[in-house]
């Protein structure tokens, strides 16, 4: 990876081959003034090239003189060799700024499940396995039925007993016992529950044994995503991901109950969700260029409502108080049944949920990522509008779901949107001229503020004073920026020419109240959850975070405005969608469908509306990072040396 | 019951109120001339009352002054009262001949299986239970999903463990529970397999627990019999029978084959099945009055191809050497995935089978009948077409298959007819005059002879001399009605004017010889089982009879004509429909539903026509009664003393 030195901060830090120089300052801590988010438009963000060669980044915002000189617009830059770069440094600015303590840049890497484990501990052990059998041929002195010569067969070649015959399995069996003469292969799926039976769920004539696999789908209320998988191996083969076709009946569970509690509702709601799935099946199975026949099971995650919804269960009491699902564990079920465009062998196992609020998807990621299984004290967060906590390990464990908000998927804040193209994901600012330093997902003029990007905006407005400890603007910096417009006061991200939108991208007070109320509502759900346990944020080993927002966002700023307990980076591990990581891994070892009914039963919920101490938390993390600044040590070492060297 | 005595035999019989007079007489062995099958036609039945009063028996076939000397005619006479009835003798006939030996009449009474007995053992337990309960209504603090609430409180208060809820279930409690606050009826269905889960399969508002009931049902090759039944007390409440809709396709189950494996013949055949299946059912909910979501499982047995025709598995391996069926055990299957217009909910448990031609029909008859429980050797037999045997006890079970033909079922006979309105279904004759009595079924002017009524005849003219041992004629008797038409010998039962046909009903030689094939099958079959277990006939210490044509055989006629071995009527069994009562009993006690498959497995399947001492059994049983005529001793004894009589 080429390597970048900052001048006259000399800082150095390596990006991708090809990555752009602003990116590459950005992830040095190193601030360039520009706020069209990478598109060129502003061409504020001026650097020279000392050594080296950037790609592209010469511009007619330039002179000619300019580049000759070696100047280049750092957004425009890509990086493909090692360079030096020097940052100019306007007159007015004094370079002991550049020395502020800044906040580390450090997001932990997202960890992926060890299948070599697994494999390693003999637990990749696969709910479906395939078995190749030559069976001697039927004689009139042997002519049991085709039945029990493959059962029987089973038995004594392979040592399975206890096995089951489905229908399907019975009505091909004559007919593909004698395509390949009598030799088959047989499909087993292994019991859920010690004492069952083993099923045998197919035949195939001939050996088939090589061709394996299973599906992992994540139900999301938004999203719905879709992985093959090769049971002999765990390979993820294909994946797919769409929008939930429910999406154009209300953005949040609410609206979908609202409307499946109408006359045809749950039907129509039901048939859209199983159309996004069929869509994204069909998409996955011919990516993956599988014999659909090969396929032996699905597995399927989602929140509660969700999942009520695809298996048309009524889902009215889950809105209302006490907020009753109609269940938490499901029978396993026939894909074919639930309508499905699979083989009617293939079977449907849904996640269990254990409340209202904290899902299928929930129980997913806790047995994906392994930590019902761990030994320390874990903290498991999926961040969302209805985000969810897990606290506990291997003995225990607490759950809550919080009502943030939508103010992290860009809902409630004037310029928020989703995480797509032109929302600016990541922020600096200039603390002497209070220019930004914006990137845009997409490196194109900006258009909002998506959550992650919120969220590192706030960070360095605290760190830098540009906000207080109540989210309010320094009214006395001198600059445009920050402006009281109809009584509002807001920091202007952006100027209107140098957006997509025709006005300016702007941050305001009621965004960071906004924000203030989400984050305040996930850390003190955190607090209460402890508290209830008996045990405080240092008691906490590790954190796992969820959820494709919890996969962007940048961690250290998440601990500074108070989302997160601030711990050691290390030990935070991101597991990105949580719910498909959790139905995949049960596809590879049955281990994990045999625990997830203890470990359902053995999730203790927590209604945080009904918990008396949670007023209390929220409203002491309604400050940033919180009322209680003892609680983030580093936070406060920081801002107290920024005092200092400002003093 | 009034009393009926004949003279000048003195023989006495009591009849039902309002039975016929010609009736009686049969019942008590004494001959009355009479061809016309009990319409009043031939006017050859000519009685004088004596003592009492009949009904009716005025015919314009007697004068006015016979009429007022007391003569009436017996097939028109009814029994209201005790009466004292001479037969005239006419002069020609020696009244030593009605000193004969004759066949004892004697016929075992059908036994009802006691349901008390096992009610007393502890084995009235169903496997379809309704519990109600009185829920708590969920509260903030106390918000488990409605399925855990009941599982738990079930759990509490019924010490039920290893619940599984059906997705059916889940769908409907929301609503139910809330109902009627909170007070629901759980149906729970047993598990057939110790250590599988017992299951939810229905919940219901309120109290239901007097409304259980379940459906027993025999899907036969001609006839599908059903019964709605209680399951609080075993009650039958409705009852219903048709013929299998496919009988339009072919009579036998081999033609049905061959249409199944025409393109569409299977799907076709499945659906006929189904429809007839479904016309039960509507009527027998109808008849019963019950509401359909009270019924919780269906029962189904039949032979092995209508079993895999409706299931829709292809039958063509049942016809073609090694004669291999598809499967010889079902898991439990959802009736409304049979197609079935039953409820979601409802289970449908379909009987296993023993081979391609011991089928689950044969299988419900051993375990209803309790043969499977046995301490003494026990010879099962279903007669019909294909007729079935199963020798054995307790311990062990042997079984074999037989093509008796369908003499029958009057097939292969000249005047043969199914046993319906017109069939001469007993018989008696004059040794001297060679008049025969007849009795059809509905007592109207003879059509034909049905298979009962065959077996009735032979062992009659057997006895009495006018066959001899090889079936054929005595063809020195003096009698208009032994004739020889084109080649072949025939007795004429009725005159073309005295039939419903317009022509003479007679019974030929060739029709004795299909007979005494059909019989020596089923005889050589059972001899050939016996021969392989190192048993004898003497050693059988019960016969239970099973099959509509087994209700109707006269024992002592088919132990004459060597269909039955030689045993005393009291050790014979009448099931009736044994597939049936099978059906109906493993619907109350799960005790048959956990046995049925090691019993099926202990039944040994003997293919006869690959068992080597089959074929000299076989020959040796082409005789009237056997060849051996020491294994009928009783016989051989009343055909000894009838010669010496003569002589």
């Amino acid at each position: 990876m080429p390597k970048v030195v900052f001048l006259p901060h000399a800082k150095e830090v390596e990006i991708e081959d090809g990555g752009s120089l602003i990116r590459a300052a950005m992830d040095a801590g190193v601030h360039i003034n520009a706020s069209c988010g990478g598109e060129g438009v502003c061409g504020k963000c001026r650097i020279i090239v000392e050594k080296g060669a950037v790609t592209d980044g010469v511009s007619e915002r330039l002179s000619d003189d300019e580049t000759a000189q070696g100047y280049r617009l750092a957004c425009l830059s890509q990086i493909t060799e090692d360079v030096t770069i020097r940052v100019p440094v306007e007159s007015d600015i004094d370079a002991s700024v550049l020395n502020l303590p800044a906040t580390p840049r450090k997001t932990a890497r997202i960890r992926q499940y060890n299948l070599n484990d697994l494999k390693e501990k003999g637990l990749f052990v696969p709910p479906i396995e395939k078995r190749y059998l030559e069976l001697p041929p039927p004689t009139i002195t042997d002519n049991l039925s085709d039945v029990t010569r493959l059962v029987s067969f089973l038995k004594i070649t392979h040592d399975e007993h206890r096995l089951e015959v489905d229908l399907s399995v019975i009505r091909k069996l004559p007919e593909v016992m004698r395509t390949d003469n009598f030799k088959v292969t047989a499909t087993l799926a292994r019991p859920v529950h010690e004492g069952s039976k083993t099923r045998i769920i197919n035949v195939q004539p001939g050996d088939t044994t090589d061709k394996d696999y299973a599906i992992a789908m994540d139900i999301g209320t938004t999203t719905i995503y879709g992985q093959m998988i090769d049971l002999n191996n765990g390979d993820v083969l294909s994946e797919y991901g769409d929008f939930n076709g429910q999406i154009s009946y209300g953005e949040d569970v609410i609206s979908r109950i609202v409307l499946a509690e109408k006359e045809g509702g749950l039907d129509r709601l039901g048939d859209v969700v199983i159309a996004t799935i069929n869509k994204i099946i069909t998409r996955i199975i011919k990516k993956a260029g599988v014999n659909p026949d090969d396929i032996s099971t699905i597995t399927l995650a989602g929140n509660t409502t969700m999942t009520q919804l695809m298996l048309k269960i009524d889902p009215r009491f889950i809105r209302r108080a006490p907020y009753v699902p109609a269940s938490t564990l499901y029978p396993p079920l026939r894909a074919a049944d639930l309508g499905m465009t699979l083989g009617d062998h293939v079977a449907a196992l849904v996640f269990p949920q254990v409340s209202s609020y904290v899902g299928g998807d929930i129980v997913a990621g806790v047995m994906g990522s392994g930590m019902y299984l761990a030994d320390e004290l874990t903290l498991y967060m999926d961040i969302g509008t209805n985000a969810e906590i897990v606290i506990g390990n291997r003995d225990w464990l607490a759950c809550a779901a919080c009502s943030a908000g939508p103010a992290f998927e860009g809902g409630g804040i004037k310029h928020g949107m989703r995480a797509t193209k032109g929302a600016v994901e990541d922020f600096s600012i200039d603390p002497l001229t209070l220019e930004p330093m914006l990137i845009t997902i997409g490196d194109v003029r900006p258009k909002g503020i998506c959550g992650s990007g919120l969220i590192t905006m706030v960070a360095v407005m605290l760190e830098t004073g540009i906000i207080d400890n109540r989210g309010k603007f320094n009214h006395d910096l001198d600059t445009p920026r920050i402006r009281q417009i109809d009584g509002i006061w807001e920091y202007v991200l952006a100027w209107q020419d140098e957006t997509q939108i025709d006005r300016d991208v702007v941050l305001t007070e009621p965004d960071l109240d906004n924000l203030i109320r989400a984050k305040g509502a996930m850390y003190s759900g955190c607090m209460t959850l402890l508290e209830n346990v008996g045990l405080t944020v240092t008691d906490i080993g590790r954190i796992i975070l969820a959820g494709g927002f919890g996969s962007y966002v940048d961690l250290e700023k998440a601990m500074t405005i108070g989302l997160l307990p601030e711990i050691d980076a290390d030990k935070v591990t991101f597991i990105g969608n949580g719910s498909l990581l959790g139905a995949k891994m049960s596809s590879l070892t049955n281990r994990i469908r045999k625990d997830i009914v203890e470990v359902t039963k053995k999730m203790t919920n927590f209604e945080l509306s009904e918990t008396s101490s949670y007023m209390d938390q929220y409203v002491a993390a309604l400050f940033l990072p919180h009322t209680d600044i003892d609680q983030f040590p580093k936070l406060k070492a920081r801002l107290e040396a920024r005092r200092r060297h400002i003093e």
